[in-house]
Protein backbone atom coordinates (compact mmCIF):
# COMPACT_ATOMS: atom_id res chain seq x y z
CA UNK A 1 0.00 0.00 0.00
CA UNK A 2 1.34 3.44 -1.04
CA UNK A 3 0.88 6.50 1.11
CA UNK A 4 -1.25 8.98 -0.65
CA UNK A 5 0.06 11.56 -2.66
CA UNK A 6 -0.11 15.25 -0.74
CA UNK A 7 -3.05 16.86 -1.77
CA UNK A 8 -3.05 20.87 -2.94
CA UNK A 9 -3.38 22.86 0.30
CA UNK A 10 -6.25 22.91 2.23
CA UNK A 11 -7.95 20.34 0.28
CA UNK A 12 -7.86 17.53 2.69
CA UNK A 13 -9.07 19.63 5.92
CA UNK A 14 -11.20 21.34 3.80
CA UNK A 15 -12.69 17.54 3.08
CA UNK A 16 -12.80 17.19 6.82
CA UNK A 17 -14.79 20.11 7.61
CA UNK A 18 -17.11 19.29 5.25
CA UNK A 19 -17.43 15.37 6.28
CA UNK A 20 -18.07 16.30 10.06
CA UNK A 21 -20.26 19.28 9.61
CA UNK A 22 -22.43 16.49 8.09
CA UNK A 23 -21.87 14.12 10.46
CA UNK A 24 -23.21 16.47 12.82
CA UNK A 25 -26.47 17.42 10.53
CA UNK A 26 -27.14 13.85 9.83
CA UNK A 27 -27.15 12.98 13.60
CA UNK A 28 -29.19 15.21 15.47
CA UNK A 29 -31.86 15.87 12.34
CA UNK A 30 -31.89 12.21 11.60
CA UNK A 31 -29.93 10.23 13.95
CA UNK A 32 -27.71 7.36 14.54
CA UNK A 33 -29.72 4.61 12.51
CA UNK A 34 -30.09 6.75 9.52
CA UNK A 35 -26.21 7.50 9.49
CA UNK A 36 -24.29 5.91 7.17
CA UNK A 37 -21.13 6.31 4.83
CA UNK A 38 -23.23 6.93 1.96
CA UNK A 39 -25.79 9.50 3.67
CA UNK A 40 -22.72 11.70 5.16
CA UNK A 41 -20.83 11.68 1.65
CA UNK A 42 -23.97 13.10 -0.27
CA UNK A 43 -24.75 15.54 2.22
CA UNK A 44 -21.14 16.85 2.03
CA UNK A 45 -20.63 16.78 -1.54
CA UNK A 46 -17.73 14.61 -1.25
CA UNK A 47 -16.96 11.18 -3.40
CA UNK A 48 -17.73 8.20 -0.74
CA UNK A 49 -14.85 6.79 -1.74
CA UNK A 50 -13.16 9.48 0.13
CA UNK A 51 -15.10 9.36 2.86
CA UNK A 52 -14.56 5.51 3.29
CA UNK A 53 -11.02 5.95 2.48
CA UNK A 54 -10.47 8.17 5.64
CA UNK A 55 -12.65 7.73 8.01
CA UNK A 56 -13.44 3.53 7.44
CA UNK A 57 -16.77 3.43 8.81
CA UNK A 58 -19.86 5.14 11.65
CA UNK A 59 -17.61 4.53 14.44
CA UNK A 60 -14.62 6.27 13.11
CA UNK A 61 -16.64 9.28 11.82
CA UNK A 62 -18.24 10.14 15.20
CA UNK A 63 -14.79 9.86 17.04
CA UNK A 64 -13.54 12.16 14.76
CA UNK A 65 -16.44 14.59 14.71
CA UNK A 66 -16.04 14.38 18.94
CA UNK A 67 -11.90 14.96 18.48
CA UNK A 68 -12.63 18.09 16.22
CA UNK A 69 -14.70 19.42 18.73
CA UNK A 70 -12.42 18.98 21.33
CA UNK A 71 -9.79 20.13 19.40
CA UNK A 72 -11.18 23.97 19.25
CA UNK A 73 -9.24 26.70 21.23
CA UNK A 74 -11.87 26.73 23.78
CA UNK A 75 -11.21 28.06 27.00
CA UNK A 76 -13.59 28.77 30.07
CA UNK A 77 -14.85 32.57 30.94
CA UNK A 78 -13.05 34.60 33.50
CA UNK A 79 -15.48 36.08 35.15
CA UNK A 80 -13.78 37.36 38.46
CA UNK A 81 -14.96 35.04 40.72
CA UNK A 82 -15.77 31.15 41.28
CA UNK A 83 -19.48 31.44 41.03
CA UNK A 84 -19.44 33.40 38.08
CA UNK A 85 -17.16 31.68 36.06
CA UNK A 86 -19.06 28.08 36.97
CA UNK A 87 -22.43 29.96 36.14
CA UNK A 88 -21.05 30.57 32.62
CA UNK A 89 -19.19 27.33 32.26
CA UNK A 90 -22.96 25.69 33.02
CA UNK A 91 -24.77 28.29 30.87
CA UNK A 92 -22.62 27.31 27.73
CA UNK A 93 -23.47 23.45 28.48
CA UNK A 94 -27.19 23.81 28.76
CA UNK A 95 -27.19 25.67 25.77
CA UNK A 96 -25.53 23.12 23.80
CA UNK A 97 -27.77 20.76 25.16
CA UNK A 98 -30.63 22.52 24.50
CA UNK A 99 -29.78 23.16 21.00
CA UNK A 100 -31.70 22.88 18.19
CA UNK A 101 -30.57 20.39 16.75
CA UNK A 102 -27.97 19.74 19.74
CA UNK A 103 -24.69 17.83 18.16
CA UNK A 104 -23.75 17.41 21.95
CA UNK A 105 -27.06 15.72 23.01
CA UNK A 106 -27.16 13.53 20.29
CA UNK A 107 -23.34 12.40 20.59
CA UNK A 108 -24.60 11.55 24.31
CA UNK A 109 -27.23 9.69 22.98
CA UNK A 110 -24.88 7.63 20.23
CA UNK A 111 -22.59 6.82 23.26
CA UNK A 112 -25.25 4.74 24.55
CA UNK A 113 -24.80 2.40 21.38
CA UNK A 114 -21.23 3.22 19.66
CA UNK A 115 -18.11 2.16 21.64
CA UNK A 116 -15.99 4.27 19.74
CA UNK A 117 -18.68 7.32 20.67
CA UNK A 118 -18.50 6.46 23.93
CA UNK A 119 -14.50 6.71 24.32
CA UNK A 120 -14.22 9.88 22.43
CA UNK A 121 -16.74 11.43 24.62
CA UNK A 122 -14.74 10.59 27.64
CA UNK A 123 -11.68 11.28 26.18
CA UNK A 124 -13.48 14.89 25.22
CA UNK A 125 -14.61 15.61 28.85
CA UNK A 126 -11.48 14.43 30.35
CA UNK A 127 -10.12 17.49 28.46
CA UNK A 128 -12.56 19.93 28.53
CA UNK A 129 -12.24 19.64 32.76
CA UNK A 130 -9.08 19.74 32.99
CA UNK A 131 -8.90 22.66 30.66
CA UNK A 132 -11.59 23.66 33.40
CA UNK A 133 -9.19 23.38 36.04
CA UNK A 134 -8.24 27.01 35.76
CA UNK A 135 -11.41 28.43 37.20
CA UNK A 136 -10.44 26.70 40.63
CA UNK A 137 -6.80 27.90 40.38
CA UNK A 138 -8.02 30.78 39.65
CA UNK A 139 -10.06 30.84 42.63
CA UNK A 140 -7.67 29.98 44.96
CA UNK A 141 -5.08 32.88 44.10
CA UNK A 142 -7.69 35.22 44.96
CA UNK A 143 -8.36 33.43 48.09
CA UNK A 144 -12.19 32.25 47.47
CA UNK A 145 -11.71 28.84 48.52
CA UNK A 146 -8.92 26.66 50.20
CA UNK A 147 -5.87 26.09 48.75
CA UNK A 148 -6.26 21.87 48.95
CA UNK A 149 -9.16 22.22 46.97
CA UNK A 150 -9.61 19.19 44.34
CA UNK A 151 -10.87 21.08 41.20
CA UNK A 152 -12.02 18.16 39.47
CA UNK A 153 -14.78 16.90 42.26
CA UNK A 154 -15.83 20.75 42.45
CA UNK A 155 -16.08 21.32 39.23
CA UNK A 156 -17.84 17.72 38.62
CA UNK A 157 -20.36 18.87 41.38
CA UNK A 158 -20.99 22.50 39.52
CA UNK A 159 -22.03 20.96 36.19
CA UNK A 160 -23.25 16.99 37.10
CA UNK A 161 -26.97 18.78 38.06
CA UNK A 162 -27.44 20.47 34.49
CA UNK A 163 -26.43 17.23 32.70
CA UNK A 164 -28.42 15.23 34.66
CA UNK A 165 -31.58 17.26 34.85
CA UNK A 166 -31.55 17.89 30.96
CA UNK A 167 -29.80 14.17 29.88
CA UNK A 168 -31.53 11.76 32.26
CA UNK A 169 -34.08 13.07 34.25
CA UNK A 170 -35.24 14.93 31.26
CA UNK A 171 -37.19 17.54 33.53
CA UNK A 172 -38.08 20.72 32.02
CA UNK A 173 -35.50 23.40 30.93
CA UNK A 174 -34.90 25.72 34.02
CA UNK A 175 -32.81 28.69 32.75
CA UNK A 176 -31.96 29.48 36.70
CA UNK A 177 -30.58 25.93 36.86
CA UNK A 178 -26.73 26.50 35.71
CA UNK A 179 -26.31 29.62 37.72
CA UNK A 180 -27.83 27.56 41.26
CA UNK A 181 -25.77 24.83 40.74
CA UNK A 182 -22.81 26.99 40.09
CA UNK A 183 -23.75 29.22 43.09
CA UNK A 184 -24.68 26.46 45.55
CA UNK A 185 -21.18 24.88 44.48
CA UNK A 186 -18.93 28.25 44.99
CA UNK A 187 -20.46 28.18 48.73
CA UNK A 188 -19.98 24.68 49.01
CA UNK A 189 -16.09 25.14 47.72
CA UNK A 190 -15.69 28.27 50.59
CA UNK A 191 -17.35 25.88 53.16
CA UNK A 192 -14.30 23.62 52.61
CA UNK A 193 -16.49 20.59 50.59
CA UNK A 194 -13.88 19.44 47.84
CA UNK A 195 -10.35 19.84 50.39
CA UNK A 196 -7.77 17.31 50.63
CA UNK A 197 -9.65 14.27 48.71
CA UNK A 198 -7.09 11.82 47.83
CA UNK A 199 -8.23 12.76 44.23
CA UNK A 200 -6.17 16.22 44.44
CA UNK A 201 -3.15 15.01 42.11
CA UNK A 202 -2.99 17.96 39.90
CA UNK A 203 0.13 19.69 40.59
CA UNK A 204 0.69 22.54 42.62
CA UNK A 205 0.07 26.09 41.29
CA UNK A 206 3.18 27.57 40.75
CA UNK B 1 -64.70 -6.32 23.02
CA UNK B 2 -65.25 -8.20 25.96
CA UNK B 3 -63.54 -8.23 29.02
CA UNK B 4 -60.93 -11.27 29.80
CA UNK B 5 -62.82 -13.23 32.82
CA UNK B 6 -60.80 -12.94 35.71
CA UNK B 7 -58.10 -15.64 36.07
CA UNK B 8 -57.75 -17.77 38.97
CA UNK B 9 -56.04 -15.68 41.49
CA UNK B 10 -52.31 -14.78 41.09
CA UNK B 11 -51.75 -15.82 37.86
CA UNK B 12 -52.09 -12.75 35.92
CA UNK B 13 -50.02 -10.98 38.65
CA UNK B 14 -47.43 -14.49 38.17
CA UNK B 15 -47.62 -13.90 34.46
CA UNK B 16 -46.49 -10.13 34.99
CA UNK B 17 -43.51 -11.15 37.09
CA UNK B 18 -42.18 -13.77 34.81
CA UNK B 19 -42.79 -11.47 31.67
CA UNK B 20 -41.09 -8.21 33.54
CA UNK B 21 -37.92 -10.04 34.83
CA UNK B 22 -37.55 -11.62 31.46
CA UNK B 23 -37.55 -8.02 29.91
CA UNK B 24 -35.05 -6.94 32.46
CA UNK B 25 -32.49 -9.91 31.93
CA UNK B 26 -32.58 -9.85 28.05
CA UNK B 27 -32.17 -6.50 28.00
CA UNK B 28 -29.50 -6.07 30.75
CA UNK B 29 -27.78 -9.65 28.81
CA UNK B 30 -28.52 -8.89 25.35
CA UNK B 31 -29.62 -5.29 24.92
CA UNK B 32 -32.63 -3.27 22.86
CA UNK B 33 -31.74 -4.44 19.92
CA UNK B 34 -32.40 -8.07 20.71
CA UNK B 35 -35.35 -7.64 22.59
CA UNK B 36 -38.93 -8.66 20.86
CA UNK B 37 -42.26 -10.19 22.29
CA UNK B 38 -40.99 -13.23 20.80
CA UNK B 39 -38.02 -13.37 22.97
CA UNK B 40 -39.35 -12.12 26.09
CA UNK B 41 -42.53 -14.93 25.89
CA UNK B 42 -39.85 -17.41 25.31
CA UNK B 43 -37.66 -16.89 28.42
CA UNK B 44 -40.80 -16.31 30.40
CA UNK B 45 -42.22 -19.29 29.58
CA UNK B 46 -45.40 -17.42 28.61
CA UNK B 47 -47.62 -17.83 25.67
CA UNK B 48 -46.34 -14.88 22.99
CA UNK B 49 -50.33 -14.19 22.52
CA UNK B 50 -50.38 -13.31 26.36
CA UNK B 51 -47.73 -11.34 25.83
CA UNK B 52 -49.28 -9.52 22.93
CA UNK B 53 -52.52 -8.94 24.78
CA UNK B 54 -51.00 -7.24 28.02
CA UNK B 55 -48.20 -5.35 26.94
CA UNK B 56 -48.99 -4.91 22.60
CA UNK B 57 -44.90 -4.16 22.00
CA UNK B 58 -41.14 -3.49 23.42
CA UNK B 59 -42.57 -0.06 24.59
CA UNK B 60 -45.29 -1.43 26.31
CA UNK B 61 -43.03 -3.66 27.91
CA UNK B 62 -40.61 -1.40 29.05
CA UNK B 63 -42.74 0.82 30.43
CA UNK B 64 -44.49 -1.68 32.51
CA UNK B 65 -40.59 -2.72 34.03
CA UNK B 66 -40.15 0.61 34.81
CA UNK B 67 -43.49 1.19 36.50
CA UNK B 68 -43.00 -2.06 38.37
CA UNK B 69 -39.61 -0.85 39.80
CA UNK B 70 -41.25 2.45 40.68
CA UNK B 71 -43.83 -0.01 42.41
CA UNK B 72 -41.72 -1.56 45.17
CA UNK B 73 -42.08 -0.30 48.62
CA UNK B 74 -38.96 1.73 48.79
CA UNK B 75 -38.12 4.30 51.54
CA UNK B 76 -34.78 6.20 51.94
CA UNK B 77 -32.48 4.54 55.24
CA UNK B 78 -32.71 6.67 58.33
CA UNK B 79 -29.05 6.89 59.58
CA UNK B 80 -29.50 9.90 62.04
CA UNK B 81 -27.35 12.60 59.90
CA UNK B 82 -28.24 14.41 56.66
CA UNK B 83 -24.51 12.87 55.36
CA UNK B 84 -25.18 9.35 56.29
CA UNK B 85 -28.87 9.32 54.75
CA UNK B 86 -27.56 10.70 51.44
CA UNK B 87 -24.15 8.52 51.59
CA UNK B 88 -26.70 5.30 52.01
CA UNK B 89 -28.79 6.82 48.86
CA UNK B 90 -25.80 7.36 46.73
CA UNK B 91 -24.65 3.75 47.48
CA UNK B 92 -27.65 2.19 46.69
CA UNK B 93 -27.33 4.44 42.74
CA UNK B 94 -24.16 3.42 42.18
CA UNK B 95 -24.83 -0.28 43.39
CA UNK B 96 -27.72 -0.35 40.88
CA UNK B 97 -25.29 1.17 38.36
CA UNK B 98 -22.58 -1.05 38.90
CA UNK B 99 -24.65 -4.47 39.03
CA UNK B 100 -23.63 -6.82 36.18
CA UNK B 101 -25.61 -7.16 34.54
CA UNK B 102 -27.23 -3.75 35.56
CA UNK B 103 -30.76 -3.23 34.45
CA UNK B 104 -30.56 0.63 35.56
CA UNK B 105 -28.20 1.14 33.57
CA UNK B 106 -29.79 -0.85 30.63
CA UNK B 107 -33.01 0.98 31.43
CA UNK B 108 -31.07 4.61 30.93
CA UNK B 109 -29.60 3.82 27.46
CA UNK B 110 -32.62 2.79 26.68
CA UNK B 111 -34.26 5.94 27.55
CA UNK B 112 -32.02 7.62 24.45
CA UNK B 113 -33.95 5.15 21.99
CA UNK B 114 -37.95 4.51 23.37
CA UNK B 115 -40.08 7.40 24.21
CA UNK B 116 -41.75 4.87 26.74
CA UNK B 117 -38.64 4.57 28.86
CA UNK B 118 -37.95 8.10 28.80
CA UNK B 119 -41.26 8.62 30.00
CA UNK B 120 -41.20 6.09 32.24
CA UNK B 121 -37.90 6.87 33.91
CA UNK B 122 -38.98 10.16 33.88
CA UNK B 123 -41.45 9.10 36.03
CA UNK B 124 -39.91 6.55 38.06
CA UNK B 125 -37.44 9.33 39.02
CA UNK B 126 -39.89 11.94 39.91
CA UNK B 127 -41.09 9.46 42.44
CA UNK B 128 -37.86 8.82 43.94
CA UNK B 129 -36.77 12.19 44.46
CA UNK B 130 -40.25 12.68 45.98
CA UNK B 131 -39.33 9.71 48.24
CA UNK B 132 -36.42 11.05 49.20
CA UNK B 133 -37.63 14.70 50.34
CA UNK B 134 -38.12 12.68 54.02
CA UNK B 135 -34.12 12.88 54.26
CA UNK B 136 -34.18 17.13 53.68
CA UNK B 137 -37.01 17.07 55.96
CA UNK B 138 -35.36 15.31 59.11
CA UNK B 139 -32.77 16.89 58.60
CA UNK B 140 -34.54 20.28 59.31
CA UNK B 141 -35.98 18.58 62.04
CA UNK B 142 -32.81 17.93 63.86
CA UNK B 143 -31.83 21.30 63.39
CA UNK B 144 -28.89 19.86 60.66
CA UNK B 145 -30.11 22.96 57.49
CA UNK B 146 -31.84 25.74 57.61
CA UNK B 147 -35.63 25.62 57.53
CA UNK B 148 -36.06 27.10 53.79
CA UNK B 149 -33.81 24.47 52.38
CA UNK B 150 -35.02 23.10 48.49
CA UNK B 151 -35.36 19.57 48.87
CA UNK B 152 -35.37 18.65 45.47
CA UNK B 153 -31.95 20.98 44.44
CA UNK B 154 -30.22 19.41 47.31
CA UNK B 155 -31.05 16.14 46.22
CA UNK B 156 -30.41 16.40 42.69
CA UNK B 157 -27.01 18.22 43.63
CA UNK B 158 -25.92 15.03 45.93
CA UNK B 159 -27.09 12.64 43.80
CA UNK B 160 -25.99 13.58 40.29
CA UNK B 161 -22.24 13.11 40.28
CA UNK B 162 -22.96 9.67 40.87
CA UNK B 163 -24.88 9.59 37.66
CA UNK B 164 -22.72 11.90 36.18
CA UNK B 165 -18.97 9.95 36.74
CA UNK B 166 -21.03 6.35 35.88
CA UNK B 167 -23.39 6.97 33.00
CA UNK B 168 -21.99 9.89 31.17
CA UNK B 169 -18.25 10.66 31.71
CA UNK B 170 -17.43 6.50 32.12
CA UNK B 171 -15.20 6.88 34.60
CA UNK B 172 -13.62 3.91 36.29
CA UNK B 173 -15.90 3.49 39.34
CA UNK B 174 -14.81 5.42 42.74
CA UNK B 175 -15.65 3.79 45.59
CA UNK B 176 -15.55 7.12 47.85
CA UNK B 177 -17.46 8.97 45.30
CA UNK B 178 -21.12 8.15 46.95
CA UNK B 179 -20.03 9.33 50.66
CA UNK B 180 -18.00 12.47 48.83
CA UNK B 181 -20.75 13.52 46.99
CA UNK B 182 -23.03 13.33 50.17
CA UNK B 183 -21.06 14.68 52.70
CA UNK B 184 -20.11 17.68 50.29
CA UNK B 185 -23.60 18.64 49.68
CA UNK B 186 -24.62 17.70 53.55
CA UNK B 187 -21.77 21.14 54.39
CA UNK B 188 -23.40 23.25 51.46
CA UNK B 189 -26.75 22.30 52.92
CA UNK B 190 -25.76 23.77 56.11
CA UNK B 191 -23.96 26.46 54.85
CA UNK B 192 -27.29 27.83 53.43
CA UNK B 193 -26.30 26.66 49.86
CA UNK B 194 -29.47 25.61 48.36
CA UNK B 195 -31.95 27.79 51.31
CA UNK B 196 -35.05 29.63 49.63
CA UNK B 197 -35.12 28.75 45.75
CA UNK B 198 -38.09 29.65 43.98
CA UNK B 199 -38.58 25.77 43.10
CA UNK B 200 -39.35 25.46 47.01
CA UNK B 201 -42.87 24.46 46.22
CA UNK B 202 -43.24 21.20 48.55
CA UNK B 203 -45.80 21.82 51.51
CA UNK B 204 -44.08 22.60 54.88
CA UNK B 205 -43.78 20.02 56.98
CA UNK B 206 -47.13 19.55 59.56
Amino acid sequence: MSEPKPRPGGRTARNREQVLTAVSAELAENGYDALTIDSVAERAGVHRTTVYRRWRNVGGLLADVIAAAGDLDWQPRDTGSLAGDLTALNEEIQESLLAEPSIASALIAVSFRSTEAAQGLARMWEDRYAQCEIVVERAVERGEIPADTDARALLIAATAPVYHCLMLLRTPPDPGLPERAAAGTALAARAGAFRGSPHTTRPSVS
